[in-house]
């Protein structure tokens, strides 16, 4: 199931067998329901069908893994939480306590804190994933925020991450982040991937007001004059982060290792629209979970034509929009394997005899 | 936590304390979360709170019951199913092999399945519940479907149902149906408790076409054009059946019991209306799971004021919809329960230390 990560551009990975869907919508019509009365489950059911094909889904073991990194353009104010909340949140992960656990909890879910890029030196713990490239990314309203090399190694740290824990028997991939600047990151990302408008890729993160998102536009502007790349990779190293790199490996690696990766919101997606530009067969294996009630997010859906399954409001991160979602593909994945034909149904050979 | 069966009407169903609300929204904005950012899950945990106060919610232990029984009216011919499916569908839940039994498993929830009224002496089962009013209602084109006995005593069955398992440690209840014409029922106590026009309120069922729509209608409009109630009771005797009377009943006994109750789609819809007219301060216990893709679950919703957590184009019933939305329930507890404090994180209590 390992595939060679040394360079993340000639990583394997290979699209979905589309030409079974038929057969999948078919096995679906036959089930004991009314066709089509499970919605959109029948859909997520086809589309594990197809990433597991010829086997059939499983969706047992899900683990969510949290990219943790800080960013250098936290120091332009564009956010109403100081830098060191990134290091301080990563305490209240190991220690159970934050919204990640929570909604873990409720899904069944296995948890990976990743340190991608803190800017602390953290004391080792049991559950922390030491894979830190530096102590945060660079300011990139004046340089650019990673080096390509950076960039490069983010990538395939999390993608060997991924495909390990795979390899381990993992059945589902989910993927958030923490990181103080981060929805600034990604809406430079987004502007660069999809030339939307500054105005529709900056939202109010964490909870910036009126004035805060105006300064924060502003400050998205000043990066973006200062460079205009459109590669995927020279879009991350200018302004990404490394919690977005690892994210973006993250998504390569659950697609070369052929498993379902479940992405979160805004920050999420816009790393999953990284790994889609540089290996669009990626695209076959992201679950799109939850539509963020960050600005930005609806272009980075459009660009990647993605319908989330939820739409709760949530604009949190740390994977819990992803994780809200796990229990959805068990359900998917138990629709197509375990529930019996209507023929059988009617056949009478379940019972109860009158 | 019995409360008195005999009838209903003096069940004695107490409202929450809507004064602790701004309590419990301070208490989850001084969560280590950005002001509002679980969207609706904070309003599921403040439900949640208000139902539980002033202990703590508990959203472990979760119960489906999925009241089955045939409708007379089905021998007009409003379902593309023949009435014998509901004992078989039956059959399929005991086998462990339909809708309800795979999203109950992605959930973690227990099942209950009772036979309300289905037409069929079905055999003993040690996990089918007896609690059969009558082999199948009446045609209510012609006459009255239940009689006010058998509806008061189907409410009742079922409330002690229910406050019987909460009593043991359920904390969560979630209700579902099998019935064939049971669409055509539901719509029926649509029109006459709302007063919203026939056509707003049939819609497909298990799948009518055109022709098949356009009858439906013309049968649902015969049958209100015998009677007219707009009593709770009486709109429960004349057009409902043994499954739609045991639903309410069961939402009645959550709320007497001061439990939260997950409402399925289009027909549950219909019970928990039934049930809110009987008892307004029900609605207090109701948790609206999703929106269903039957057209008249559209004017139930606007009725109870009710904006569903889920929109999975969801239409099959036997309480799935519901089972959906019970990973919610538990987050949205954990949200309240676990979720550190921001200020014990920014104090640095949770480490890690630099």
């Amino acid at each position: 199931m390992h595939a060679p990560m040394r360079d993340p551009i000639t990583l394997s990975i290979a699209a979905v067998d589309r030409s079974r869907e038929p057969d999948l919508r078919a096995r679906l019509d036959a089930k004991a329901k009314p066709p089509g009365s499970l919605g959109r489950l029948e859909d997520l059911a086809v589309q594990l069908g197809l990433i597991w094909h010829p086997a059939p889904p499983r969706a047992d073991r899900a683990m969510v893994f949290v990219f943790a990194g800080d960013h250098g353009i936290a120091e332009e104010s564009i956010s109403p939480y100081p830098a060191s909340v990134t290091r301080l949140m990563v305490g209240a992960y190991l220690a159970g306590r934050a919204g990640l656990n929570v909604l873990a909890r409720a899904a069944s879910a296995e948890i990976r804190v990743v340190d991608a890029g803190v800017d602390a030196d953290l004391a080792p713990h049991p559950e922390l994933i030491d894979r830190k490239i530096r102590r945060g990314s660079r300011n990139s309203v004046r340089e650019a925020a990673l080096t390509p090399s950076e960039a490069m190694g983010a990538i395939a740290a999390a993608a060997r991450l991924v495909s390990d824990e795979i390899a381990s028997g993992v059945d589902i991939v989910a993927i958030g982040e923490m990181g103080i600047g981060n929805t600034t990151a990604a809406a430079l990302i987004t502007h660069c991937l999809t030339g939307a408008p500054i105005d529709d890729c900056v939202g109010r993160g964490a909870g910036m007001d009126d004035a805060g998102l105006a300064h924060k536009r502003a400050v998205v502007a000043t990066a973006a004059a200062r460079a205009q790349p459109t590669e995927p990779l020279d879009v991350l190293t200018e302004f990404g982060g490394y919690d977005i790199a690892m994210m973006a490996g993250a998504v390569l690696g659950a697609a070369a290792s052929q498993r379902p990766v479940v992405i979160d919101g805004f920050i999420a997606s816009a790393a999953a629209l990284v790994a889609v530009r540089l290996h669009p067969a990626a695209r076959d294996y992201c679950v799109f979970s939850h539509r963020s009630a960050e600005r930005g997010h609806r272009v980075l859906l459009e660009a990647m034509e993605a319908t989330p399954y939820l739409d709760l409001g949530l604009r949190l991160g740390e994977g819990t929009g992803a994780l809200t979602t796990v229990p959805l593909l068990r359900a998917a994945a138990g629709i197509l394997n375990d529930l019996a034909d209507l023929s059988d149904v009617l056949a009478g050979n379940f019972g109860p005899q009158a």
